[in-house]
């Protein structure tokens, strides 16, 4: 298998300077980035048009902004690192007193290195983060400080990247990660390389058996903007996966879909003991990405996620210590092998009728059977091919699928899958 | 909570000595000092009427009883304990023979100070109970007896007392207690009680969410003919609680409706365990009381008992020995807390449907959630009132309830309700 | 129970040396003496008939067959064995080199004693079974044989037996042998004198509730042919038996049919522990005899096989060694002893429906019940008559079986059986 660990690192590097939130030319100018690995669409859905439950907001574009003390010193530079901003703070510029300032400065007293990462998406307001250690050190009672924020918050629109990969079969797969963080290298740059690197290996095979539906969105927004966008297409999506925090050193682990018996669950297991990587089993939650918006009773689409230092679990998620020293690309690359594996076992997860269901099929009459009877037992320890036709030929009723006789019989999903081709060519079995 | 262990012990004390049976004045007299306490409705039922496969049989009605010897002095005599008298003895004034008397005395040789209790409804005869000890001191062979009942055997009626208390929704709980027993405290004196300070307790309430049907009838014909009346109402009972045996010295229990996954079965579990209650589980058993009528396949309501000393169970039940001193108003008193904390369980088992099915919702646009995003963090220990909001959001589909909902992920019942109407007043949430 | 071991002894005997296959004469004459037990009706399938993918092969008979050396000294001698001849052999009459000749000779290097049996129904070609022994002393390289063969192969038929008892019910059970292996004695002389002698028993009882179909077929070719003709009766069959080498020294076993929950292998559990019988457990495969064609998706008959040393398993398993100093008649009246008591459990699993499905029935009124109340406690051990009667109007509501039944009560099916029977006769309880 290839290994893409540099090329991976030359996008990572590219993509984790620059400022996203949930709509802004920083997303597009990511966006096009990534389109230089695959031919991404891009869709724009304008302020103000209502989703669901949701408006989506006025575009918000920074910059620059600073805190200066009387002096004329610059205590916090945005300049410096984009989350010294809270995200969509509205434009200002005025003298405050400490204790004003107070009420808009964010730090944590746990990671006193840490710079924070907040947002105020739907409430108009401005704030800026900082370590603990800067708090304590340029910030006292009785000073006044200069606070510049040079934000436009005005109509516009927000972005997402689309692309559709068409397969044998219309049924579709989504594949979704988020691009609104802005400078976290695990979260989420590394979900939105992998999931880039993702969609070119699959279009680059021919003919795919079922299609793919891969999204870069806006979190929350962006996902409750599509789905409102294309109801139709998204409430008969079989499965989906949502992509996100793949390059931290921690382990592997993946949080499960709504059903903890879907397929989707058991093929991510299994790609992980075929690859021998421990890994640790995050039940469904209500919090998360947006497996949140895709499994809502509207679509009920079961989507887990591959993750290695999972978010909300490392010490340094949404602050500035995760960033391209905490990232490792060549575990974007193991991740991506992971990744791979799984829409190998979706492939071949499909689903067959038999076409000759009264009685046995006749198999050397079709080539499929050694000649001389008498004596020939049935295997001892593994299934013979003979076997795993005869299996197919009981259980393929056009409703059981690949996966579940695989469960049934213990049989690989991968030996099924190449036993009813060969049943496919001679007409045997049919796909549904 | 407030303690009604002497109003109870009052009410105990006057109902306990009168003769009850299926038909007769003392059940009328019996549900004439409930009425002080709810406002019971009674219905009569004509002898002869046919219940399906039943007939309302005649109206029993007893003035005295006794057995004489040769000597005059009396033997038995009913007037000291109406237990001595098999219940609807046919009248009688003769002298017979030991041999002959022998076939109509009923005595427990195992337990010899105990008066038993026996009754011949349907086949017409006559009989007296009396303790083993007192049948070796009276009667011998070649002596002769008077016998004397005086009770009467004819056309009238059979009274059940009904109260019906009206909620938000006509869906209903049945509550159904005997009333058929005479002078025995645990069986049933303390069951008829404490349903009617249960129903006094609902009554009190209002509005309630579910409207209860309290049932006072005589054990088996009673509850038989009440479902033959009252068919249509009766199929569509949610579920049922049958109340007996609930003040004895013995321990706590419940016998399970005949589907052991029944929410009245885990919520009554619940109840025991938050009041730090120890108890034995039966299970559900074709014997019993009127969850036999009430479990058949024409009605098959889930109908549960809480038990202190179950009848069947402990030494005295069926017999004279089930006295004032054996009962304790204080366990009733107790019983009745776990009967109400049930209810309270029972009023908060709501369905509701969400009726913005479509992604999440914005909680902050209806003033249900923190407005600074990317700081916030799955609760880690016990659900915070957002979790409860979101699985209510993901699970509310009109046709899981509640109790599924807790039982699903953790969250307890009585939150969940709190929460669930929060988001009913911001009309989200919309009750079933 | 009478023992009819020295029956069985006498009929095995003379089927033993019969040479049997697919068709041919062999099988007739087979039949006839079997016809000697019960009147099995005689179908022949012509020869060129399509049988879904499959078609019924010309017809052989086999009048002698031998190979011999040079010298004309006979090495291999079809009149000492049958099994010496590959079956289906087509007709022959050269001198053929050693070379030529190894590659139609087969033999077991690992069982040096035994000759193989070996068959080549639907491939054209010719072949001779020997022992490893006999191959090391005659043959040598550099040598030529003669061989002859004077076997015919043409248009003819495929011969099947078929007795039909009817029973009360429409509703049938399936029970099928197979009867074209030649001189093999557990495999399947056994299974065809066990199934003539089960047959002859069900004949003798009258009225069985259910009929049933009984198979003599050729194994595969002849229960499709079967299936093919009577596809209808076939598809509604409720389950069925395949009855295959019950007669060897080895231990007791059956094969599940498809569905391990059915109850047909409940009851055969329960007949080998009522019997005080060990047995091996062998899960459904879809290697097997003839349940292959009863269980493929267009009859979906869950088939069950109890045997006594298993095909596939005794080492002696299709080989001449397979004779009757292997099989012991009084194992086989054994496995008639467990068949039968598992065809008495067929016939008491019926399905009432209660025709009073609301409230109890009041069983004095029907002659069912002690009359005097008050005193009657439920059984406390075993299930009490009027246990089993309430039990069965609380359950039988026209769906749920008396193994159903049983299985949710824990009463056995004989005494639910019974009990039943008494409520159908009082008009209570309606058979399905």
């Amino acid at each position: 298998m290839r290994d893409y660990t540099r090329e991976i690192d030359f996008y990572c590097r590219r993509l984790f300077p620059i400022t996203r939130s949930i709509t802004g030319d920083g997303n597009r100018e990511s966006l096009k980035i990534l389109q230089e690995i695959v031919p991404i669409d891009i869709l724009e859905y304008p302020s103000g048009l209502q989703i669901y439950d949701w408006t989506i907001p006025d575009e918000w574009n920074i910059r620059d902004a600073w805190v200066k003390n009387s002096r004329g010193t610059t205590l916090i530079d945005f300049q410096k690192n984009n989350l010294h901003l809270v995200s969509y703070s509205t434009p200002l510029h005025k003298t405050v007193i400490y204790e004003e300032l107070l009420g808009h400065l964010h730090y944590l007293e746990e990671m006193p290195e840490a710079i924070p990462y907040r947002t105020s998406y739907y409430e108009k307001n401005w704030g800026f983060c900082l370590s603990y250690r800067d708090f304590l050190k340029y910030f006292e009672k009785g000073e006044s400080y200069e606070v510049f924020i040079d934000s436009d918050l005005g109509p516009g629109s927000l972005t997402i990247g689309e692309l559709l990969i068409p397969g044998l079969s219309p049924k579709e797969y989504l594949i979704s990660t988020y691009i609104c963080h802005p400078s976290m290298a695990n979260d989420n740059v590394s979900g939105m390389v992998l999931t880039a690197f993702l969609a070119r290996e699959l279009l680059s095979r021919s003919p795919l058996n079922y299609s793919y539906r891969v999204l870069f969105v806006p979190e929350t927004i962006g996902s409750i903007a599509y789905c409102a966008m294309n109801t139709e297409a998204m409430r008969t999506v079989r499965a989906g996966l949502v992509i996100s925090t793949v390059g931290g050193p921690g382990g592997f682990g993946y949080k499960q879909s709504f059903d903890p018996g879907h397929y989707i669950n058991h093929l991510i297991e299994q790609a992980f003991f075929e690859r021998g990587i421990g890994f640790v089993t995050y039940p469904f939650d209500i919090h998360g990405s947006d497996e949140r918006q895709y499994s809502s009773q509207g679509f009920r689409i079961n989507a887990a996620t591959i993750t290695k230092d999972k978010y909300y679990e490392y010490p340094y998620y949404h602050t500035s210590l995760d960033d391209l020293d905490f990232l490792r690309p060549e575990n974007i690359n193991e991740a991506l092998t992971v990744y791979r594996r799984l829409c190998n076992k979706l492939e071949r997860n499909l689903t067959y009728k038999n076409l000759r269901p009264d009685c046995e099929v006749m198999l050397s009459r079709h080539g499929l059977y050694p000649k001389t009877g008498g004596g020939i037992l049935p295997a001892k320890n593994s299934p013979s091919e003979v076997d795993a036709m005869l299996w197919l030929l009981f259980y393929c009723d056009g409703k059981m699928s690949l996966f579940e006789i695989s469960q049934q019989t213990g049989i690989s999903l991968e030996t099924l899958y190449e036993t009813a081709i060969r049943l496919e060519e001679k007409s045997i079995l049919q796909r549904i």
